[in-house]
Order: C-alpha cells, then sequence, then structure tokens
C-alpha cells in the first residue's frame, strides 16, 4: 500500500516509516523539523545525535535495503502538502505532523499560538488534501488518551451510547483535555468528525498513551536508525526521562502524590497498533477511535519500576515528589476500554524487568552525554 | 462597566455596542470589517448601505449623544488585540468577532482556511489578552445551538450529567455541528472550556439561535443606525432573507422538506441576553452556557408565517421545496432547555404577526435595491 507519514521524522513518525517499508509498503516520509527547531531552541538535545531525515532514509537503504521516500516541508502550508498528496496519491496517511509536547504548549502564549495554528492547521489541510487527491485514502491520525482527561467514569472506546430522558444517541466520548497541547488533538478530533460526517472520509482516530522505548524490529541495535530518546521535560516522556534520570542519578521527578494513572505502551506497539490501523482500513463516513495502550500504571508505579531496575544494576535511584507545575488530578478514578486494536491482532509487548533492563543498559552507554539541567525546569500550567 | 465588543461591526455587534452604551456601560468597538470584505467578494451586498463603523458612532454621538469608542484591525493579529486591551482594560468582553456564514466555511477549501483561522485564532488571542491584560474579566461569547447539532436526546443548557455502569460526572453535553463554522464555534467552547479550567477565566458561552430583526430601541426608525440586512444565502438569516424574497415576489427557498428545526430570537432579544450575561457575570474558573433563543420553528412554520405576513400585506409568496444542498437532517426530535437566560430576566419577544409585518413593511420600503440573483446560488455542503 502506498502510506504517506506525516511527521517523519519524529519519536514515533520514523519507526513507523520504518516498520511500514519492512512490511512492503510504499513510504513517504514528510516532515519540516519543528520537533528539532524547538528542541534546539529549547536546549532539549535528545541523549544521542539522530541524523536527519534524509540521511536515516540512506542509511535505511545501504544497511536493511528498505526504502523511504523523504519530503521536507511545512504541512500547515498548502502548496507543499497539496504537491505532496498530488505526487504521491497515498492509500493510507499516517498523521504524527503536530507539536507533541504538552509542557511546550504552556510555556508561554508563542508557544501556545504555534502549537494551535501547527496542529489544526496540519489535520485541517490534510482533510483538504485527501478530498482534493485522495478522497478514498485512510487518515490513521495520532490522537492521545489525554483527550478524554480523567473523569469519573470508565472510558469507553471513543463513543459512548447515553440515555437521557427516555430517549438514546450515540455520541463523541466526553472530552476535557490536560494541556492545549492535548487540547488540539481534541480539536482535531471534533474537525475530522466534521469532515467524515459531511464528506464521508475514511478515518481512524488512536487514543494513545505515552509511549517508551527505543529499539523495534529494524533498528536492531544500529543506534545510526535510533528515534530521539528526549529526557527533558519538554519532550521526554515520562518513562523514558526516569530511565534516564536513573542512569545520572538524579531523583526521579513525581509531581505531586504520583497517583497520576495513565494507559502505556512500548514503541513496539505503537508500531504494530498503526500497521493494523492501515492493513485493516475504517469504512467510508466512519471515524473509528481506538483507545492504544496495554496496560495502566500511575507515575508512582513507574517510578517504583525504575527504581528495581536501577537496583538489579547497582544504580541508587530516589524519588522526589516535587509540588505539581501543572493542573491535573493526582488521585482518580482511570478505567479505560481497550479492545479495538487487540481484536485487529494487537500482541501486545509488556512492561517487563527484562524491556526495563534492556532500555536501561542502552541509555547506561550514553550515560556520559546526559546533561543534568536539561532534565527538570518546572514549566507551570497557571498563566 | 468597561465593554469591549469584538466584531462590533457586524449585525448584531453594532446593536450590542448602541445598546450597551444606551444602558450606561463604558464601550469600545473593534472590528476589521471581515463582514464586509467578504460581502463584497461574494456579491452579497445588503438591502440598505451601511455606513462605517466610524460613522456610525458619529452618528450615534450626534443623533442620540451615545459614546461608542471604535478600534479597527485584525484581532487575530496579536499586536493589534494586545494593544486594544492593554488601552482599554475591558471589564466584560462579547466576542463576536468571527466569519458568521455557515454557507461560506463550506464555499472551498480558502473561505474553510479562513474561516477556521479566523475564528478560532481571535477566540485564542482573546484568551491570551485576558489573561495579560484583564485577568479579572468577563468573555461573553457567541456560540451557536448549532454546536449541539439535532442528537435524538433533549438537549441541554450546554452541560449534562451522565450515569455509566454505576459512576456519574458531568460533562459538556455533546456537540455535533452541521458546518464548518458551527463546527468552529464548537472548537472555541473546547478552547475556552480548557482555559477556563486551568487559568480560573470567567466565560459565558451563549448558544445562540437563528436571529431575525433590524430595529432595536437604540434605532428607533433611523436607518442610518440599522444593522446589515443580508437576504442573500451566504449573509442572510433563513427569516430575514425569506422576508426579502416575499417582497420582491421570489419563491421562499425552503432545503428538502422543511422540517428542520431550530430556536429563534429577535435582534432585541439577543441585546438582552447579551446585557444581561454582561451585568450577571460567570464566576471565576466558570464556563457557563445559556441556550439563547425564545421558540422554536421548522422552516416550514417560518415559510407559513411568511406567507400569512405576505397575504396580509397583499402579496403573493409561493414556497419552493429545493434539493437541500446541506448535508443536515430535515425531520428530527429538537427540544431544547432554555430557562437560564429567561432565570437573569430575559422578557422575550415572540414573532407575533404585528413583528412580521412591521418588518415586511420596513424591507418593502426598500424593494426596488433587491438584486434577485444574490437571493440563491446553491453553496453544496458535498466536497
Amino acid at each position: 500500500m502506498r502510506v504517506l507519514v506525516l511527521g517523519g521524522d519524529g519519536y514515533l513518525g520514523w519507526p513507523t516509516a520504518m516498520h511500514l517499508a519492512a512490511q512492503g509498503h510504499e513510504v513517504m516520509a514528510a516532515d519540516n523539523y519543528l520537533r528539532r527547531t524547538l528542541m534546539l531552541e529549547q536546549d532539549a538535545e535528545a541523549l544521542f545525535p539522530v541524523p536527519t531525515l534524509q540521511e536515516r532514509a540512506r542509511l535505511l537503504k545501504e544497511r536493511r535495503g528498505l526504502e523511504v521516500a523523504v519530503r521536507i516541508g511545512d504541512l500547515a502550508q498548502w502548496d507543499f502538502i497539496d504537491r505532496v498528496f498530488a505526487e504521491f496519491r497515498p492509500e493510507a496517511i499516517v498523521h504524527y505532523a503536530e507539536q507533541p509536547s504538552a509542557p511546550y504548549s504552556m510555556i508561554d502564549r508563542r508557544a501556545a499560538d504555534l502549537t494551535l495554528k501547527n496542529n489544526l492547521g496540519v489535520t485541517f489541510n490534510v482533510i483538504q488534501a485527501m478530498s482534493a487527491h485522495a478522497p478514498d485514502a485512510h487518515l490513521v491520525k495520532l490522537g492521545t488518551m489525554g483527550e478524554y482527561g480523567t473523569p469519573n467514569i470508565d472510558i469507553e472506546e471513543g463513543w459512548i451510547e447515553i440515555e437521557h430522558k427516555g430517549r438514546r444517541d450515540k455520541f463523541l466520548f466526553p472530552r476535557a483535555a490536560g494541556s492545549l497541547y492535548h487540547t488540539t488533538k481534541v480539536l482535531d478530533t471534533d474537525l475530522l468528525w466534521f469532515y467524515v460526517r459531511v464528506w464521508g472520509l475514511r478515518v481512524t482516530d488512536l487514543m494513545q498513551g505515552p509511549v517508551y522505548g527505543l529499539e523495534t524490529g529494524e533498528t536492531a541495535g544500529d543506534e545510526a536508525l535510533y528515534p530521539f530518546l528526549n529526557y527533558d521535560e519538554l519532550f521526554g516522556t515520562v518513562l523514558n526521562r526516569f530511565m534516564v534520570q536513573a542512569a545520572v542519578g538524579y531523583p526521579l521527578t513525581v509531581y505531586g502524590a504520583g497517583g497520576q494513572t495513565r494507559g502505556y505502551l512500548n514503541l513496539r506497539d505503537t508500531l504494530q497498533c498503526v500497521r493494523l490501523s492501515v492493513e485493516n482500513p475504517a469504512e467510508p463516513g466512519e471515524l473509528r477511535i481506538f483507545n492504544q495502550f496495554v496496560e495502566t500504571f500511575s507515575v508512582n508505579d513507574i517510578a517504583e519500576r525504575v527504581q528495581a531496575s536501577g537496583a538489579r544494576l547497582r544504580l541508587e535511584v530516589k524519588v522526589q515528589n516535587l509540588p505539581n507545575p501543572r493542573k491535573e488530578m493526582e488521585e482518580h478514578h482511570y478505567n479505560p476500554a481497550h479492545t479495538g486494536l487487540l481484536e485487529l491482532g494487537l500482541a501486545p509487548h509488556l512492561l517487563t524487568d527484562d524491556v526495563m533492563d534492556a532500555m536501561m543498559e542502552t541509555i547506561l552507554r550514553y550515560r556520559g552525554r546526559i546533561v543534568e539541567n536539561r532534565i527538570f525546569r518546572g514549566v507551570h500550567w497557571r498563566r
């Protein structure tokens, strides 16, 4: 299948592009290096240097014989996305092309403005480009479990039947996100749902939890093919960050009580979920929503597991409960459904001791590169 | 109270600015004449010429002794809105500054792009300008009943308690709007709800139905103070349009079966609702939502009333059921709550025969100015 990966340079985009190419799909990856620009601007360099997307595509060809076509440009600009769609005529589009950091979106007005305009602007342009060039293509859009927030009822898979005063209807499950970044994903869902209804687009919206990991079937220990491993507060996901903190003896930065519970998944499972979605498309006029995670942990659970892994590798890992800079519930009900992707064939990789220790060992190889004052800066959610 | 009216040149903005000034408030109106630009671009001139906002403010001063300060600029540009807020330091903001036409938002990609960027961009900037200059001010935001769409359950006033698997929580009432324009208002609500939660803003979000009318307490027959009366498909609201069609013998353009039911209100009641909201602000951290209409009619009901008014004034009014260019239900359940504004003191003006006939007589005075081929063009919702 011809699959266009938008945001193909990112933590998930690059491994996805490699994985789909390895599975025999014809892959084009597009990116404007926004994440790299913001990482530079915010002094949030990853643990090890990551070659450019073009360079990685060359290495992938040389070392694995796999092809990923690359186009560099801003998908929020119509001229660029129009050309990419007209040239490639995708059968499926995987859309990761968003500013991916919740704390970044809360830094200041300018960062919030960039997040809102980029994220919603790209999603809007994808819809318009599909309509113009690929109306029968299937869009696989990365949303987030954070769209739902932490309601006091069980979270269903995207939709909920409501009975009210003796009548019934089915609605999008209510959303109430915890950062502007997460809110842009809510807006994406609303916008997609509108155009699915009026134009009959085919869309799968993946409500993904925090992802951890580095290795995938395609990297096979080849560090030039690794994605970004960010350990800073802005671009690092929590388990990755805690691992790096453990490696360098920096106390794990638990915000508040640490009871914040989320659904997690291994990077390998992101690739499975996205590939399964691409290969089993939604119907025309269908907004199919999957909750994309495999197991739930509280921040305290994650911290304990990192401590335990550290102990096995003879690291002394401390935990520091910091005043919570975010606005979020620190103890809450959390029971989200997640059966749709399992039914499509997802075979979960769980967060075992072996997985933890292998990841820690990889990180320890780069211990000398860790810059401690990148780890925590305390971006506040308050104005 | 210092009240800043954003979109102060519009069909509702100008009457609101006059009304608040007449009620003793200190009023500043800001606008970038976007609606005028689009009316020019789309050959959708109003029934009679409307002086510029500056000129109307001068006339209001001369003829009624009322002051409305005017600032012209684009509120989606930070430099402008920042300056306006810094200078005026509003205690209340009435935000009408959006591209107001559903059909315009569906014309093509460019029009959709403008609608999305303008509407969400201004709302975002208003939030940021409040945070920077007026964190305790109260925002009165014009939404639309169209945010809810036409669900198969009763529509509550903004919120709904959901009981699910033995647990309960309160959520925004589900939204599913029928045009991109209406969807931008859904996105506005989502964005406001996020910043209300994290920053404690005070917001009233008014879910307004279609408005009709021309005269208000402040116009008193002075046509230079009238707002735009659009009768074209893009910018004309349905009753106003049908009245003009009746005046010129153009068959009333009922889309499809005509069972589409909405909640309507007189322009005079818009002014009451907005003033009552301004004078009774929401609490800090409260997103207060009112459903703003006074009676429900189907399109067929409206057409029959226009026919009856025409008959009383010796006009022969025909109805033409056109294939529906929109994507909407033509027969549906519709039972929306609307008690909040009545509790604040709203005294409704109903759509009586006298109101109909007075409006028809005003329009008949301008009959010679009606350009028939502006009335219908059939903008399609399909791609």
